[in-house]
């Protein structure tokens, strides 16, 4: 995607910062606030909150027959609706601004309907309505066409993407992110009331903790943000407070350890009992895993004795049984053969995660001893270089959350935070 | 508008026939019987009842800063629900079916955004589709696309407006429009409950009717399916009857005088007293009026004494200080000069319609007599050569309503009825 450079500021407001016509009125003052700076603006909204599902649920309804391209054209409409909306609010505060649909603009996406991919976004008709006197584009987030001329949808939190792909694309590094947290905070503030939130945060960090359930910002729209190094400010509708910035890791951010502690309330694990350890098999195990669209998260296999060996991996609660069935479907077809599928949907996943990890070398053996110390049971490992994540029993997961948020240090104000302040 | 040859049927669902999802699947149901006889549908449908007033309640909380191209793009989203939530419910019967929205066929139409006409529809893709195997193309109603790819909408009823122009379009001879009354009655029969349907009625006669405030079809419709002689099977969706077929006149419709009785219950009078009788003095009234897109009906002007006379029109009754505004700005302006502005606005027009007037005398005498034998007073007439309407006041509206309607013989069946039957 080519990156124009440009003085565009680009807002996305969340579902509930726009879900009801009071608050779409608060967002277009957002907006407006922008315009007096003297910056053109590309508002990226989602539907009002509770409409996707809405409308989903209907889509659904019609059951086995579901068919992804009709689903997105019904559910997009949510978004639609919103941005004509905003328009008129924006319109009724003398801001000139029109709405745009993902194929009027247009956003250009493959065609996975429901989890398409953005492949360019057309620049040249904001550009010669900007130049013709629109100070805001309000664009329909979470949508785009396909090469068919069909509506596609990203998938869930899309609009993050929409937000990102737009920054990068029109070449802005003013990128808010309006939701309703007011940042991105060293844990979940409903499980530790001493949280805090973080001034910035780097691109790899907020990867990893959007990807591990942190629900501020979607996993894909942090990794556009990285690729094309658009700082992302995550803030509150609500408040006015300072947020937090989502960018390039700089030496402030390298003193900390551990920027968070992120958790993964639904998870499941499921054993598959005594497998050949041979080339081939782990790959027709998660080839037809893949096909089912099971989500598998880490994966373990033992050393082997014997020439055979036990595979676990986990995956999301709801995934089990349809990978259960995938793993005894390759068996009947006589594609591989295990002994017993074991499964406990009783685990959950806590990561700490910070680039100051690549740096600092016993971050692991502090995290497993503070688990030992309160006597939670750590049932399986994966590591990256700037995380832990274990699965642990589901009634520890409070618990864990807590002693590792205080272990690490996170509820003391480090002393580099006080000298960021966020751009 | 150029017309193919076709064995394509069209069929339209008003709000109410897929105002929720059972109501979706029994008009799927239709659809697939139309499919069963061999025939590629193309169904138009309408926003489920209530979504576009809700839709259009919100836009307009906006207030003052009213566009209508972004009303239009925030209205048009129920009826891209509808489409694809019927596709789905197609596709759970085994019918092949997709949803098309406005842009994606595409219907083209001016810019006059809420009251768009549709200049032309294309046909390359939908019936490429048909090639390939659909058999059921579900095209969101009511909606089209100017030419800067902007979403226009074609006004109140546009769905029935839709039906008759693919209808016409595809050269089919195949239009049902499915609605919540089962066809087209002498009288309204909550007025009348001796009302009669009608198994066929000419485009004429329908269109005074529908003109008149028969809410059956969309006047414009009618127009529409009278210019390319396409025939409109009106039907309920909640019953098997017959319903009623719009037509070309034929024969036995010849020989009734009357067809049916309808009535207008909100209308307003307005009367200019003292005008300048002079040329150029209505067209600065009416243009006026017309700038403030004010649905002038009835207009009359008595005789001209001493070179000023008494101007009096009629309209509906939410239009009556829009009205009188405009006609006093024109006066402060010194455009027009007038003594007083009068207003009524507790008047109804009853009117009675029927092609065989033309060849029978003495209709508006019948109707005058019987009014007057009521005692009810007429305070304005016009008419056309299928039409007399008079308007008389609003308490009188069921009293007159009936009254013509017995005195016309509308409850007898007539001879001819009894051997016509619907194609």
């Amino acid at each position: 995607m080519q990156q124009l450079a440009s003085d565009i500021a680009v807002l996305k407001f969340g579902g509930t910062s726009v879900g009801d016509l009071k608050r779409l009125t608060q967002a277009a003052m957002r907006v407006r606030r922008q315009v007096d700076l003297g910056r053109k603006v590309i508002v990226i909204v989602s539907a009002m909150a509770g409409e996707t599902n809405r409308l989903a649920e209907r889509a659904r309804s019609f059951g086995i027959a579901f068919d992804a391209r009709e689903y997105d054209a019904v559910v997009a409409s949510g978004e639609n609706v919103t941005a004509g909306l905003l328009a008129l609010a924006l319109q009724g505060m003398n801001v000139p601004a029109r709405s745009w649909q993902g194929w009027q603009v247009p956003v250009h996406t493959c065609s996975a309907h429901g989890a398409a991919r953005i492949i360019d976004i057309g620049v040249e008709n904001l550009t010669a309505r900007f130049s013709d006197g629109m100070k805001v584009a309000v664009v329909a987030g979470f949508q785009g066409v396909g090469d068919d001329n069909r509506i596609t949808t990203l998938g869930r939190g899309g609009s993050d993407l929409s937000a990102v792909a737009f920054a990068a694309r029109f070449g802005s590094n003013k990128c808010f992110i309006y939701t309703d947290v007011d940042g991105v905070y060293t844990a979940d503030p409903r499980i530790v009331p001493r949280a805090r939130k973080l001034d910035r945060i780097a691109y790899d960090e907020m990867l990893e903790l959007a990807a591990l359930g942190a629900k501020v910002l979607q996993a894909r729209s942090v990794e556009l943000a990285m690729q094309y190094k658009v700082p992302v400010h995550v803030l509150s509708s609500f408040s006015d407070s300072s947020g937090t910035l989502v960018c390039e890791e700089d030496q402030t951010m390298e003193l900390r350890t551990i920027s968070g502690i992120a958790h993964s309330r639904d998870e499941a694990k499921v054993t598959i009992v005594s497998v050949a350890d041979r080339p081939g098999i782990a790959a027709s195990i998660f080839g037809a895993l893949a096909l089912r669209n099971i989500n598998v998260d880490m994966i373990i296999q033992n050393v082997s004795e014997s020439g055979r060996t036990d595979i676990t991996f986990s995956c999301p609660v709801e995934e089990v049984d349809t990978a259960e069935h995938a793993l005894r479907t390759i068996r009947d077809d006589g594609i591989l053969n295990f002994e017993a599928l074991l499964h406990d949907r009783e685990v959950c996943k806590i990561s700490v995660v910070g680039i100051g990890m690549r740096s600092q070398s016993g971050v692991a053996a502090r995290m497993f001893t503070a688990l030992a110390d309160e006597g939670i049971n750590i049932q399986v490992i994966s590591t990256s270089e700037i995380k832990i994540s274990v699965l642990v029993n589901r009634r520890y997961l409070e618990l864990a959350v807590q002693t590792l948020h205080e272990k690490f240090g996170l509820d003391r104000v480090p002393d580099c935070d006080h000298q960021q302040q966020p751009a």
